[in-house]
């Protein structure tokens, strides 16, 4: 349970979010279908002029009863059964012939899943303009840190330089497709459910097709070739898409709290008051922002596999797996929306011990640079000799706790092909980041791009 | 979310269980270790004995403002810090000088762990008598529906015949495995948290084991090896208990839908006002109970993979995936509970319809018999000539719409070795049930022990 | 283990897909990227014009040993470092000097991330014929069998009439948008990889991006913004893709299996030597089609999700998460495609028994006309009032098993606003399918639509 | 796939238990199934004598022919159809009267689940002593280095002293219970299936207990209550033991790789010709053990939740999910035990910095013993106080980078009430490890309990 009234809600999740999800919310995307159904129903001359309004004016979730609600749901199998006649009750209290028109031809499934739609419209919309700022936040980083060289770590060892704007790039390269994949699941995948009992529209007669491009329009959802109660991808999708976004901040955070660790320290995510403490330890400066996004990538696989799972749906309507969807889809989109609050605030304040980097770059004997000699020498020698001498050369440099530039100096086969200047100047600090600055620029472009085509 | 204030909390869950595992009996969780912790010290000297009554007084989570709590934890990255700190205020206001002694010693992640762990035995507690009575009830339906005979289905296809105790007797047998699995996990993975810091209650000085020994003695639970902070097995094992609960109930729930379609219509879940009705359709019964049943066994899947992909923790105490589990652990409760619930009621007032099941042992002209005769029939002629024959007469006593056993009364090489009353015979319904009873009767003696070892 | 020399690799998949993946063709994506990767760099000037044409007539994985290879492997940590040494001798025999320049500038992961999605585009080349033709036949089950009433069904229950037209109009819909998902795949997430040791391709100095181009020149493989080495999530619309069409056809299977049950048979694979049988049971038609597109649709959720969770990778190459995608991906390709062979088959082969269908249209007392009989009573009495009445005739129409028809024009309420014509020709076989035909007319033109944009 | 002829085979897994996987073994699993059936219906007097020879005799996996097996697999729906078709053949050619018997009375679940069994129990028997192995030598390290310091890291921040012997106690005490699971899988869930077409064992009459007897006699597997065809949980069990295995080497191997970072560089894996190179750095020592252990890691998860997915089978055979067993359960156990034997050289060959770890004790100006300096001054000025005054004065010494002893030793608070002598003593590396040693006695005991208990 994530939401903000729980003890965990605002770590995992944060408070707009959980309000646009929350059972108030729920709730209130029914009955948002079920208005606009009558108006839809009115205006096609389906149901009478007169009643859609007291049928609309009904429809406001905080004169409803949730523990009432869920007591029945628990016997009636969904929420809708239960809330129509809580509805259809208070209609009548305000135009007894009104109550007769509510939920006219519609199944509970449509109300609920088009209420979800209606729920996820929302939390993209939201989350869109946040996603911006966090790529916009990258890119500023991708560009001033072009010149903050640290070491590349491969299997967590130092392997190669790399600069922190390469590092960035390489973060907002993969939040840019993320954004694609929202924009595209907001613009495909939030879509109208309506279709009846059975998908038919039956018991609207000839009038299924009219009311439910009029009720398209009424909640400015798009209309779908045919009814989806039992053909779930487009769940699918969103949740997916979902998923994307906490990996892609996963990976992130896992940089940053491996930066963070007190032995490289080259990172840090912002501190304050009461922010990452240790009730046991004054010193601590924990990584809680990162921690949370860490939380969230590990509980949406799981949870989108769920998703997966549930496709394998029963003829016109599923004997459970539909179900199983109702809390899983927005509590991915809580965790997506949570870890993304948190990262924000990480990349935000995120402070840089350029210091520290550079010296990471040389230290280990400058093995860092051991690829670099590769290179150069191999021209000459070939690259297996080359590869050899090496990797020899590194491992006495190692053992003797000596720089490498000092060991290769001793090597005559190395002398023979390369001067002491030509050496030295293969182990300086800055050199050896090859293309990261054109990479740079080209995710700086497509960042452009596509921030253009919002 | 599946608390019973939420909309899909009682069709989920339970209140019960819900009850005891809301915020509410979170906090409340965490609390029990505070005011433990502060006696047992007390026992050993290690704090005055005048803190610990005050600490215990204040250690009522009704007091606490979860709200507040909530976000200050969204900073401070989990519960226990600012819960804490509010403790430590609420002791000051009793006690100036015991509110120095809160949480001595301890470590945020005691706190949490023990907690939830208590939270973990109350849960325990009260499925294993609800586990029993279904245990008792399908036990009895397994005695008493021993002589109900109807087809047996593979692939659903109709096979050969079985007897409803038989199919009862094989529910039990699965979850006769699932109690012995739910009682050594209360018994083995239902453990004390404390280590403090980093495992080594360094801050107790030389009084560690004596405090956690007291504590252990306090809280009832049992004291592990070492603390295990970052070794979550445990964790695993009672996830895994709910889920394989879960899955139990999911397969016996899969049966009754099964044979509840309109088309088998051989038993039913009982039905009621306000119980499993359509918004759409005034003749539906829907099986809501089964639905409940499978949408969770299809949750719990996804939610156990956490768990096991929580293991992968960081030395001491984890960057994240402790964190993940918080929410997941009591998910699995609650839909397990929530399961057994509505198949207690499933199974409690399931209806049979025998007369039906007896129709369909001699449907699709007795096509259950086909493998006694091919039995039979191979003792004379070898297996697979009798299984090529019988295969032939099948498929034309299909295309036929004829009875097999009329097909099989006019082949010359099925008459040479079997007289028409010995044919007869092996169509009689309460046939070829073979073990059918043996079997009953095994998992009956496994239930009167298992039942006895209690 | 799905390969086809495996006892079950052709029930899960299928031979040429299983090619595609095998070890061999794994094997030779890898040295298709040194080979280009030579035609590339010799094109740069970066090597010797002469080292391409020995490099790339070594690369020809049919001269190596897979054996050895593995077993250097489990050492080395992947199959690139013992494999470049074993081409670096190929080469060598052919001509000592190219042998210099085998795998210049590149890292292991270089060769296999690209030799992956070579093997990605081959499969999804393969596979979109296959979906095409697989739309194609939905598409025309839809347009023939618009006029084949039965049941709808819902929660298993037979609901209101549907067409098996709109069935299979809703199967098509799901898979077009799949197809459209698998497109975008092939077209976005089929990219080169190439980045040297961490990324920068600093070992080819100023070179790099000429390198990157020519090579994704050479290998027809788009060139993305910047290496990928730790961002998955092209790796995972891949996987993705995969699981979406095992899901999709997951549910298709599982429609057909519960057509096939023995109580229902509405609907068959087809059948043939060898198919479906049984090793104890003659009379015995199994699903296996639907059988394994449901244990594929069983089995990608959780692979999927591995796919998910390894997004959380470390710094600029990961230490575990990147290996743990290696036989996940193709194994995801390897079910979809052998649950889209088998569907195709039992699609291809369906066997309708129309007339059954029709009979099930009626009974059950014709309950399945309930909804007519409410809604156009509700248009007279109000909908809560008709629900209400339907209901209590529907119950009484189950407890004394006569028409439901029979039973309402007994009630004076229904007489009163309804002829006893305009009851009969509510219960009409082929009546009350509302938008049925216009739903499929939309999907049909959605199929023209999409294929025309091939 | 992960076989040992595949390129990935030896990384995942290793050549024994690949060989009691592969599809030979697989096939000789249902074979011995075969053979030890007819031995015991001809005990029984259910087949004659003379049949049980010849049976036994052709069942000896060499001599079939996997590809046609597999393409026949794929028609039939499983192994078992065509695999009785060449049997019988086969013995046909030895005896034609004996071929009348093969497979009499079984299903072809009954052959693929014993065989599977049979396997399972073989993996078992042969991961048992390794894991024994692996235990023993964690004892060791436990009791070797209890006096070797290292900094505790919590949230990957260094937190408080612990020794390695405390790490090694606490890897081992998750691997004896894991050891405990293990060896509980192997009692309890390996068990003989038997119960023809629908569990009845109807073809046997009224010898189907005694043979199931005779044949759990001949196999060594002990009979359950009645047949599992559609009760999976064993198959959960098992599964579940292997990913709760890997679980735990996957925090072994996390750890391990985290201390082999350059920048910790306190633990290495061991090294070795061909090891954990690079193909583009020399200098690269990398993790390859931990490597392959958490990937192994990252797939189970996935792998297991397909199981607990497979729980909801269908009546007495499912249609699908059974078959989704088919290649996970074999997978899981492959991934534990390959990384169960790379762990092993990791461990056995375990190279530790001491001289490293005790600099890092001190590194960080003391911020390690900063908890030691709070409880202390605690005592006199109450926690809260402590809390804040040593929270502030570490910041001051990050800030300065001064000791913070050096800063403390200013604080005309501290030094009211603590010495210099008392204040450095808190200091000295070695001290400050509170219950490490008493930990680790506690777990070396339950070790030596467990081992004798074998």
């Amino acid at each position: 349970m994530t939401a903000t009234d729980s003890l965990l809600g605002r770590f995992f999740c944060e408070p707009v979010i959980a309000g646009l999800l929350d059972e108030r919310a729920r709730l209130q995307g029914m009955l948002d279908f079920e208005a606009a159904l009558a108006r839809a129903q009115a205006r096609c001359g389906v149901i009478p002029q007169a009643a859609a309004g007291p049928i609309g004016a009904a429809c406001d979730a905080t004169g409803f009863d949730i523990g009432e609600l869920a007591a029945a749901t628990a016997l009636a199998g969904n929420p809708v059964i239960p809330l129509v006649k809580q509805l259809t009750a208070k209609v009548g209290d305000i135009d007894a012939k009104a109550a007769r028109w509510v939920h006219w031809g519609a199944t509970s499934q449509d109300a609920i899943d088009t209420g979800t739609m209606l729920q996820m419209r929302a939390v993209l919309d939201v989350l869109s303009p946040r996603v911006d700022a966090l790529c916009d936040r990258l890119a500023q980083l991708a560009r001033d840190e072009r010149g903050t060289g640290l070491p590349g770590r491969t299997l967590l060892q130092q392997a190669v330089p790399v600069t922190f704007g390469l590092k960035a790039a390489g973060w907002l390269d993969a939040l840019l497709r993320v954004r694609g994949k929202l924009r595209q699941a907001r613009g495909e995948s939030v879509v109208l459910q309506f279709g009846g009992a059975a998908g038919t529209l039956a018991s609207l007669q000839d009038r299924g097709l009219d009311v439910a491009q009029a009720l398209s329009a009424e909640l400015a959802l798009s209309l779908p070739a045919l009814p989806w109660h039992a053909a779930r991808d487009r769940i699918v999708e969103l949740g997916s898409a979902f998923a994307l976004l906490t990996g892609v901040l996963g990976k992130l955070a896992r940089d940053i709290v491996l930066l963070m660790q007190s032995e490289v320290a080259e990172a840090f995510e912002p501190s304050g008051t009461g922010k990452g403490g240790s009730s046991a330890m004054p010193h601590k400066r924990n990584p809680v922002g990162c921690v949370a996004a860490i939380a969230a990538a590990t509980r949406a696989p799981g949870l989108v596999s769920t998703l997966y799972a549930a496709m394998v749906q029963e003829h016109e309507r599923a004997v459970g797996a539909w179900h199983a969807e109702w809390d899983v889809l927005p509590e991915l989109a809580r965790l997506a929306a949570g870890s993304l609050a948190q990262m924000h605030v990480v990349v935000e304040g995120l402070e840089l011990d350029r210091e520290r980097m550079r010296e990471h770059l040389g230290s280990h004997g400058g093995l860092l640079y051991a690829e670099a000699v590769t290179v150069t020498l191999a021209a000459h020698i070939g690259k297996r000799d080359a590869h050899a001498l090496v990797e020899a050369a590194s491992k006495q440099s190692l053992a003797q706790s000596r720089r490498l530039l000092d060991v290769l100096l001793e090597q005559p086969r190395v002398r023979e092909h390369l001067g002491v200047d030509e050496l030295q100047a293969l182990f300086a600090p800055g050199s050896w980041c090859g293309m990261a600055d054109a990479w740079i620029d080209r995710v700086l472009r497509s960042h452009v791009a596509g921030t253009a085509k919002t």
